[in-house]
């Protein structure tokens, strides 16, 4: 398949799930100069007429395997008729620079344009998930205009968060599993931010879903499950920091803390009919 | 936990979903002469009251691993009240024989007992699965009693069906996604039937739900899901061959062809629901 732009789409595979079909993808990322895949459910509506699209962002140290293999969000995105599309988490390659850490790197983009060299040349993710993967679905599959949710987990859910905050009119719902809400004061985000937008902290407010809230809200309710047998909970995830903020604000929020859950995908996988039916109400209104 | 028995329990990891508890738990298997892993889901109802338990087996290459992640089963099972059990595909580790080959050696146990070396002494998986592990589950867990059930995928179909045709009264339900129906005649089943048999095709018999259905039947239906798009279906499945054995012994089958699906777990967790649901409905009357 080609999309309407010079970039060529190649199917990495493509398997039937659930009425619909479970595709990856791969293409040459302009934005972050490389090879890219991504996930794209095409839900059995899709055949038909064009559909609501849904993103999702992954997690530390994930591909586009895991949210599509173990998120099991297949049926329920059969049932409401949205496309999902699951992208990696941070350029790839050996041109890329990387670190030996698990959560600085390839694998740890954490959805922002860092501006600090080595990163600065390829870890583009936040224009990569604004616009040009979006640009590249929305031109290659019968996408419904400007019917787009977002939601992810732990930084992916930092990653949704704080897109939507900082575009809030271009998604219209938004959602998160155990997300990193205030990454400027948690060692995740300090080490992350600290490499790629340097030692300004003025710089990291843009990408922190606590900051934003407070200087501008969203208008339907924002959905958090958060697991509190989550390991990363008291020391990198701190979602009561968020509450408040949203409360201060006058932001809409359900945060659902969900007894003896943790951090993995079972916990994912054992609420996400729930977020995709909340996405689904707000996208097919 | 420690069971009755003198085997020790060792829990490898507990993780809740959808309300229930994913475990895996490791001990040493003394038929099979090695530790061995296995899966264990335990439903809300099980902290109240015994419930019936369901055995699945994996197929080629599997570890217990395959299908707690990626099969989708914690939903249907927590809902039902349902115990699901799910071991490894053979026995493991530097002393146990095994082949360079997928489909001989570790990861292929074909749920028989070898009798031929070197595999003898260690593959013993007819043993482990009818006898040895539910004991072990059984004296562990909040069992029902002789409320059992079993499926599996691919070679784990071949031994749920094999399993339960030479056990006519131990198991209340059987099904399978894409079993080997025929192993005695088809080349992962020829493999490795030569291997851990010897050559006297006799002995074969008993381990080929094809040949056993003809000597004998179950009294429920089993139900059987294949994909048409399946790549193993025409050289190494075969189902036609079992559902013309079942016609004339007039065993109840539930053949569905499922049209555009594959092999994969995908596959699987597109119609595990209406698995579940069979059993369930075998193991709660």
């Amino acid at each position: 398949m080609t999309s309407s732009a010079t970039t060529t789409l190649t199917q990495v595979s493509t398997t039937k799930s659930h009425g619909g079909w479970q595709h990856v993808y791969r293409h040459e990322s302009m934005v972050l100069g490389c090879m890219m895949n991504f996930g794209l459910f095409l839900p059995p509506q899709a055949k038909s007429c064009p559909c609501p699209v849904l993103y999702w962002l992954s997690g530390l140290t994930c591909t586009e395997q895991n949210f599509i293999t173990k998120g099991g969000a297949q049926e329920q995105a059969a049932k409401a008729g949205l496309i999902v599309v699951a992208p990696d988490t941070s350029p790839r390659g050996e041109q890329v620079p990387d670190n030996e850490a698990y959560d600085l790197g390839q694998g740890a983009g954490f959805y922002l344009n860092a501006t600090q060299p080595p990163w600065s040349e390829h870890f583009r993710m936040y224009d990569y998930i604004t616009s040009e993967l979006p640009t590249l679905v929305e031109s290659s599959f019968p996408v419904m205009e400007n019917r787009r949710s977002i939601f992810g987990h732990s930084m992916g859910g930092h990653g949704a968060l704080t897109i939507a905050l900082n575009n809030p009119t271009r998604y219209r719902s938004v959602s998160a599993f155990s997300p990193i809400v205030a990454p400027s004061i948690v060692p995740w985000g300090k080490k992350a931010f600290a490499a790629y937008l340097g030692e300004d902290q003025q710089a990291w407010q843009a990408h922190d879903a606590t900051c934003l809230v407070k200087r501008s809200t969203l208008p339907g309710t924002i959905l958090i499950d958060q697991g509190n047998a989550d390991d990363f909970l008291a020391e990198q995830l701190k979602c009561e920091l968020f509450e408040q903020a949203c409360s201060e604000a006058g932001q809409a929020l359900e945060l659902r803390m969900q007894k003896g859950y943790d951090h993995s995908y079972y916990f994912i996988a054992s609420f996400m009919a729930d977020h995709v039916s909340h996405h689904a109400e707000a996208l097919c209104d």
